[in-house]
C-alpha cells in the first residue's frame, strides 16, 4: 500500500519536509499565496491563530509596563540613513514609494504621477521614525523609561518566500524602548526575551533556547541580539523572536537625549524588539504530522469540534439537537481565562470527509455523535495528539466535565513530545570530525532530515563562523544564556571559546 | 479677565473651533504630526481608544458569523484599473511603490534600484485585491455567503490633513462579503450600519443618523452607499462610518461566480464596509470642552484616576496605601463585561497641574485623596462631565459600591447631551430663504458656528446638488432611513423629492 493513501497529507514529512510544509498550510486553510508577490493572504483559521498570539503577547507587554501606539508606515529615505549599518542592513530590501498618484497617458495607460520630492521607503521596522519622535518625547528622565509597543504590518523584498516563514509583507509587534542607563536597558531585552520563551513554551509548546547572538547574526544597528531558537521536526533552527540592544546608537543618530536629575544632557540607551506571523510557521512545524495541523490547545481557534452523524433522516433534528445542548454546555467550561471554543459542524458533508477536514486543521478534539451515542448520552472522542482512528466512547457528562483536563492534558503531551524531539537532536560536539558527521547526511533518501543543535564550544572567530556557514550552511544559532559564562575550548581551534549552538536555520 | 485663565484649552471652541480641536488632541496626548506628511502618530492615550472601539466592534463583527483575515498592503496597478468608477476614484490619491531597493550611487547618495515591472499601489481600500482572491473562494453556493472583515492600515494620498480626521495613512476596518442574491447583501449592508450606529451611541455616546447617499456621495464602483452621520459640536455633519452595496460590480469586474443550486453559474453580490481612525476625531468634537477631551466611560482606556494629595512628607505613605487599597477595591468591580480600570497618578508633580492633566485626558472619574479625605475614609470626587470645580466627598465604601452607577450615568448623560445639541440645531426647512438664512452665519464674531442638520424635501438631482455644495459648501448628508419611503416636494424646485439632511461636513 502506498505511504500517502494512508495519510492527509501528501507528501509525507519523510518524503519531502518543505513540500510537506506547503500542504500543511493548504490543508488546513491557513493562508496562501497573493498575486503580489512575496507577500501572502492570511485565511481566517491562520488569522484566528495571529490573533491568539497577539492576545496573549499584548496582555504580557501591558502587564509589563509597556503602552501601545502607532507610527507612520512610511520613513523618509533620509531616515533611514542615519545609522550605518542600518541602512546596510536593510537598503536591499526596501519598497520604495516614489510617486502620490496615478495618471492616463495618451494611450489612456495608467502611469505613476506627482513624483516625491525625497522617496518614502515602506518600513521594514521602525528604529529610524520612532527614534525620530522619541527624540522629542524624551526630554527629562522623568520620561524614562519610555516602554512603547506598536502591533503593525512591514515590509523586506525577499527573493525567496515561504507562507509564515519568509514574506515580503508581514504582520509583527515591534518595541521600542527608551531607557537611563545601559544596564536597565539591557534588563528590558532580557525581560522581554523572557517573555517571549515563557510565551512559546506555556502557549504555544515549542520549547525554545535563549540566548545570545554572535555579531554575524546580530540586528544591523545593535550592540546585543538576543533571540529564541527553536528546533523544527526536520532538526533545523527557527529563530522565532529577537530582543535587541541598541546601546547608544540610534540615541546618538536620532539625537534622543534626556536631562538627568544631576541636570545633565545625557544620550539615552534603546531597545527593540519583536516577533512576527513567522512564529505560525513556528507552531506549524513543531507540532503537525503527515495528516495536517497540530494545533495546541492553548493557541488554537477553536478547541472543540462537535460532528452529528447524521445517516438516518428520522433521527437528524434529534441529533442535532443533542450536539447544540452539547455545544452550549462545553461553551460554559473554563479554560485559560475563558471559555472552551467549541465549533458545530453540520455542513451537508460526508462524515469521514468532515472529520478528515478537521483533522487537517488541528482540531485538539473531535467528538461525533450519531444517534447510538445520543441514545447512550455519550460522545464518541477524538484526540489530535492521537491517531486519527483513537476513538473513545465517553459519557457525555463526563466529556464535558473533563474536557479542561484533556486540553490541558494535551498541551503538556505537545510540549513534553516537542521537549523529547528536541534533547534527542541535541548533542555535545568535541571534535571538528564529530561536527561533520552530525551536519552530513546518512540516509541518501532523506537529504534533508539530519543534523540537530550542536552544542560546542567555538572561539567565535568572525571569519572562521563565515567559512564554516558557507562550507557547510550550519551557523551559530546563540550563546545560551543558560551557560553564557562558561568558557570552554573551541573544538575548531582550540582556543577559549564560548559554549553554543550550531544548527542548520531557517 | 481674560477668557482663557479659565479654561485648560486656548482658544475656547467659540474663539477658533479648527485649533480648538488641534489643541485638545495635543492637551489630551492622543496624537501628533509626523515627519512623513499627512501621516500621523497615535500615542498611547489615543491608540486605548482606538483598541476599545476595535475590541467591541470586533466582538459584534463575530457575533454576526464574520471571521477576519489578512490581504496584501500591496494592489498591483493593473487591479485597480478593473472597475471603472474604482480607479477613478482613487487614482488621484495612491501612493505608489515603483523600486524594491536603494542602491548608493557615485556620490554615495541613496536611490531607488530595482525597478517594479508593474507598479504596486499601496491599498486605498481593498476591493480589487480580495475581488481577486474572493474569486478563488467562491465556486459554489455552500460557500455563501462568505463573511470577511480585515484589520489594516491604508494609504490616501490627501492634500489637506488634520489629525483623525483625514490623514494620508489611517487605521480601520474593512468588511468584505460575497452573497448568493442581491436582497442578502443589501440585508447584510444595513446590518452592519445598525451595528455601527448602534456601537456609536452606545458606547462612542455619538448619535448618528443612518441613511443612504445621493450618488455625489456614492462610493466609487457601489450601488448603494450607506452611511452613519453625527453632528459635532461646530454643527457641521461627520461621516462616521460607511456599508456599501456594490451590487455585481466588482463580482463583475473580479469574475466572482458561483455554481447555484440548480447548477447555474451565476455572477455574486458583494459588499465592502468600514470605519477607520476617524470615529477617534469624532468622539472628540462630540464631547470635549474648553477643558480638553471628555471620555465616555465606555470607551475611555481607564475610568478613574486615583491621585494622591500629599503636601507633607509624614503622612505620604499612609495616603499612598489608603490609594493603593482604594485602586485595588475600585478594580475588582464590574463595568460593562470587564472591570473597572483605575490609574493611580502618584507622579511628583503639583496637585494642580496633575489634576488638570487627567481634565485635559478626558478620564471620566477624579478622586483625589489627602490626609483628612483619608482619616474621614473618604474621597474627594470630580466627574468630567461636570465643572472642574465641582467636586464632591463620598465616603470611600459608597464611591467604590456605586463606581459602576456613576460610570453609566456619565455615559448617559453624555449621550443626552450629544442628542440636545443635535436636536437644537436640526431644522425642519421648507423654504430655499430659510434654508440660505440657516447656512449663513448670524454672528460675525463667530463665522465658523452656525446651521446644523436642515431637514428637507430634495428632488436629489445631481447638477443642483453640486450647484448648491459650489455655492454654499452644503451637501446631502443622507436620506434617513427612518424617511426613506416619504415623498416630499423638494424645497428648491417642487419637484417630487426625498426627505434629505442637509448640512456643512468634514
Amino acid at each position: 500500500m502506498a505511504k500517502q493513501a494512508n495519510n492527509a497529507i501528501s507528501p509525507t514529512r519523510s518524503e519531502d519536509y518543505p513540500e510537506w510544509y506547503q500542504q500543511v498550510v493548504k490543508a488546513a486553510d491557513l493562508a496562501e499565496n497573493s498575486p503580489v508577490r512575496g507577500c501572502m493572504v492570511i485565511k481566517p483559521w491562520g488569522y484566528a491563530i495571529w490573533e491568539n498570539i497577539q492576545r496573549e503577547l499584548d496582555r504580557r507587554f501591558k502587564e509589563t509596563g509597556h503602552r501601545n501606539a502607532y507610527f507612520p508606515l512610511f520613513i523618509p529615505m533620509s531616515f533611514l540613513q542615519k545609522e550605518a549599518d542600518h541602512v546596510e542592513g536593510f537598503a536591499k530590501e526596501c519598497a520604495v514609494v516614489t510617486h502620490s498618484r496615478l495618471e492616463a497617458d495618451a494611450d489612456g495607460k495608467l502611469q505613476p504621477a506627482g513624483p516625491l520630492e525625497e522617496p518614502l521607503i515602506v518600513r521594514p521596522t521602525s528604529e529610524t521614525i520612532i527614534g525620530e519622535l522619541f527624540s522629542k518625547w524624551v526630554q527629562s528622565y522623568r520620561d524614562l523609561p519610555l516602554l512603547i509597543n506598536q502591533w503593525a504590518n512591514v515590509v523586506r523584498w525577499e527573493m525567496r518566500t515561504r507562507l509564515f516563514l519568509r514574506t515580503t509583507e508581514f504582520l509583527w509587534q515591534e518595541g521600542h524602548t527608551v531607557h537611563a542607563t545601559d544596564q536597565e536597558a539591557i534588563e528590558e531585552t532580557r525581560k522581554i526575551l523572557d517573555i517571549y520563551a515563557d510565551f512559546a513554551e506555556q502557549y504555544m509548546a515549542m520549547p525554545v533556547i535563549t540566548g545570545e547572538k554572535t555579531e554575524a547574526e546580530r540586528f544591523p544597528g545593535a550592540q546585543i541580539t538576543y533571540a529564541i531558537e527553536a528546533m523544527m521536526q526536520d532538526r533545523k533552527a527557527l529563530q522565532a523572536g529577537t530582543s535587541h540592544f541598541l546601546g547608544q546608537n540610534f540615541a546618538k543618530s536620532s539625537q534622543i537625549k534626556y536631562l538627568s536629575s544631576e541636570g545633565q544632557e545625557e544620550y539615552a540607551w534603546t531597545t527593540s524588539w519583536g516577533v512576527s506571523t513567522r512564529l505560525v510557521g513556528g507552531l506549524i512545524m513543531t507540532h503537525s504530522d503527515d495528516d495536517g495541523l497540530v494545533l495546541p490547545p492553548r493557541i488554537a481557534p477553536a478547541h472543540v469540534v462537535i460532528i452529528p452523524v447524521t445517516p438516518k433522516e428520522e433521527s437528524r433534528a434529534a441529533v442535532l439537537d443533542y450536539c447544540r445542548e452539547l455545544k452550549q454546555e462545553l461553551e460554559a467550561q473554563p479554560f485559560l481565562d475563558g471559555r472552551v471554543k467549541v465549533e458545530l459542524d453540520d455542513r451537508d458533508m460526508r462524515g469521514g470527509e468532515k472529520t478528515w477536514s478537521w483533522i487537517k486543521k488541528g482540531i485538539p478534539v473531535r467528538a461525533e455523535v450519531g444517534p447510538r451515542d445520543m441514545e447512550q448520552r455519550a460522545v464518541f472522542v477524538g484526540r489530535r495528539d492521537h491517531g486519527p482512528k483513537e476513538k473513545q466512547a465517553i459519557p457525555r457528562d463526563e466529556f464535558i466535565g473533563t474536557i479542561g483536563a484533556i486540553l490541558d492534558d494535551i498541551q503538556d503531551n505537545l510540549l513534553a513530545r516537542a521537549r523529547a524531539h528536541r534533547d534527542e537532536h541535541s548533542r555535545e560536539i568535541t571534535s571538528e570530525a564529530e561536527f561533520l558527521e552530525f551536519f552530513t547526511p546518512q540516509n541518501k533518501e532523506d537529504p534533508e532530515i539530519h543534523g540537530g543543535f550542536a552544542i560546542m564550544g567555538f572561539c567565535c572567530d568572525p571569519e572562521l563562523e563565515e567559512r564554516i556557514a558557507k562550507e557547510h550552511k550550519v551557523t551559530v544559532r546563540c550563546i545560551p544564556i543558560a551557560t553564557e559564562n562558561e568558557e570552554v575550548p573551541c573544538v575548531f581551534t582550540g582556543k577559549p571559546g564560548k559554549r553554543v549552538v550550531f544548527a542548520k536555520s531557517y
